[in-house]
């Protein structure tokens, strides 16, 4: 098997110093050896999620992630307003459902993102309402929520939680945590910080834990236990050792790095993915002001079909991207920019969907290459 | 930092395949590759688990694997019998209180497990009872419940479901799921699978599907939705691709050893361990026709620190054990005779017992090596 360039928007490629980390010796999580490690991740963590809260990481995906903060704050019947514009707004809502609570939803057109005025609309006019639950980057559309800060003073100013699922976005875009007034924020390992899949993290403020208190919580998914384990740096039950040293490392790369520098390369390759799709003459599915910088989607031309071209793109030129997502799955395709995107990723990117497009009998308006090049200058 | 002898029970030992098989190229959850990964995956887990039901992996820790399979059965106010005979039936019993469950309880001394007789007392005094949730191995006091098949046979005469937790004995004793009614059975990849943690693994009965219909489910935890990805050989959310490719390799070795060399290989090596523990002057924990043969426990000397000796089997012979669990954490030691277990890991392990006891000032009666070497001879 020749290794694939992974483009799609999570798992992403995971260099080598992330991957050997892996296979450091096993170790016993009630040991000195993994405290250190724990100690190492939480401060490169408070770094990351800009937050002088509380943080930890769970053994499970971005979703369980999703599922154990909702479980932490919601009891029955508790009211929730849940902006829904793509699928995994759609999913942040039904795991509020599942767990037995009434979400009011605000509904915004694929492509386009929750205003904040929309959200305050719905703030005056319910009662009750115990938390502001919200998507900051739709994987599924490609935009992200520019109007967060605004919407972080309207929960801070009515005493709501604000609770933000940043799974696709963390660590390629700015999100300060405390800044905004975010009193959970939950991501996963294998989207921006370029770490493999399996492992949650998220943070919780002080407010976030007074209504954490008052929950019937679940058991696995107990956030009051994993402090307590977290007093003592330990986690409540047996962590993903190799991930947690996968964690570390791509947490060291992320702070060797910089934040400004990160959130300034993502930015900049997306730009270059954007102007080679519109060089190509393919039409980019978000609006612009709210176009992601971390996940790109963009319609498939018409007359191609978009199985065929991933697949080409796949087996000629070994570069994996994705299709699209719920409801919009078959008419539009999506690029991963994040976690180590650079130069080199985005132009086999663009240099591959360019030929194979060519290849199908597409007729492109100019190179999609050269536009990417001219954008991938700005980088430092 | 020296490589330790992980002899806790779980996580352990990882052999250098398994281990080197986390660092295979990173690949898209939603490509071919993957898709043949879980079918390699599948069918050496029905070989594992001796079942022809659905298996299923999960990215959590075994603790999530019951929290999982505990959501999907039991409906608030459901009546569920939970033989309580240590640390891990308490969280067992735990999990379905949580989940809203009534647990209907047999204690048993710790040291000792349930019999099958006192659990058909409670089958026949309590009507609509639903499930019978037990522990199979206790991984607090080294205990194993011999009359797993006569409960089994109770649950199939009662119209119940028998779900069991093998998170410490999957692999390393005989479990046949479906010769002994099973329906769910969950375990655990850091234990007696030699895989690093990170994975929940278990089996789903068709009897148990009917349940599962009919309960308002979780949404990362839910088994229909896994079922329904299943069926084209995909997990619904991201799942830990590294430890995958682990378990995988993993699989392949129990294979390669065959489920009846490899149990025998664990008795053996268990029975050296009690034997040696014994010939040291120790006493055992658990009563001996219910002893383990994955989990040791044994009770500390009376003039020795625990923690001291088990420090200093650390510092001076790169030997890890674990203290107790629960009530009787201060009084016990317990060793993981698990996975790669052999008779190297074994005289080792003896050996810096034997040694740090005699540099405390304990006085053995007689040779602990000598008395496990003497047993290892009938390894095959």
């Amino acid at each position: 098997m020749n290794e694939k360039l992974i483009m799609v928007p999570g798992p992403t490629n995971v260099p080598e110093r992330v991957m050997r980390a892996m296979t450091k010796p096993m170790i016993s999580h009630r040991s000195s050896e993994f405290r250190r490690l724990y100690e190492s991740i939480a401060e490169n963590m408070r770094y990351l999620f800009q937050t002088e809260g509380d943080i930890y990481v769970l053994t499970a995906s971005g979703t369980g992630g999703v599922e154990c903060v909702v479980g932490n704050v919601v009891n029955p019947g508790d009211k929730i307003i849940v902006p829904v514009f793509g699928l995994f707004s759609e999913r942040l809502k039904e795991a509020i459902v599942r767990r037995g609570g009434r979400p009011i939803i605000t509904q915004t057109r694929w492509g386009a993102a929750p205003k904040a005025d929309e959200i305050k609309e719905v703030v005056e006019s319910e009662e009750d309402v115990k938390a502001i639950a919200i998507v900051y980057n739709e994987t599924s559309t490609g935009v992200t929520v520019r109007d967060l800060p605004e919407i972080g003073r309207i929960a801070d100013e009515n005493d709501m939680l604000l609770i933000v699922d940043a799974v696709s976005i963390l660590g390629g875009d700015d999100l300060p945590v405390d800044k905004w007034n975010i009193d959970i924020c939950v991501s996963a390992s294998q989207k921006c910080l370029a770490c493999p899949p399996g492992l949650a993290l998220f943070s919780i403020s002080e407010k976030a834990w007074e209504t954490i208190e008052t929950v019937q919580r679940p058991f696995y998914f107990d956030i009051k236990t994993m402090r307590r384990f977290g007093e003592r740096s330990e986690t409540p039950f047996t962590p993903a050792i190799p991930l947690f040293y996968a964690l570390d490392e791509a947490l060291k790369m992320i702070r060797e790095e910089g934040l400004k520098r990160r959130f300034s390369r993502h930015r900049i390759c997306s730009e270059a993915f954007y102007e080679a799709i519109e060089a190509l003459g393919l039409k980019i599915f978000p609006e612009e002001p709210v176009r992601s910088q971390t996940v790109i989607t963009f319609r498939k031309p018409e007359k191609i079909d978009g199985v065929t071209l991933r697949s080409r793109m796949n087996k000629d030129y070994d570069v994996v991207i994705s299709g699209g997502a719920g409801r919009i799955r078959d008419e539009t395709l999506r690029i991963g920019c994040m976690g180590i995107i650079s130069e080199r990723e985005t132009i086999i990117t663009v240099n591959a969907l360019e030929n194979v497009l060519k290849d199908l009998g597409y007729e492109t308006e100019s190179s999609g290459v050269e536009a990417a090049r001219r954008r991938l200058r700005d980088l430092e």
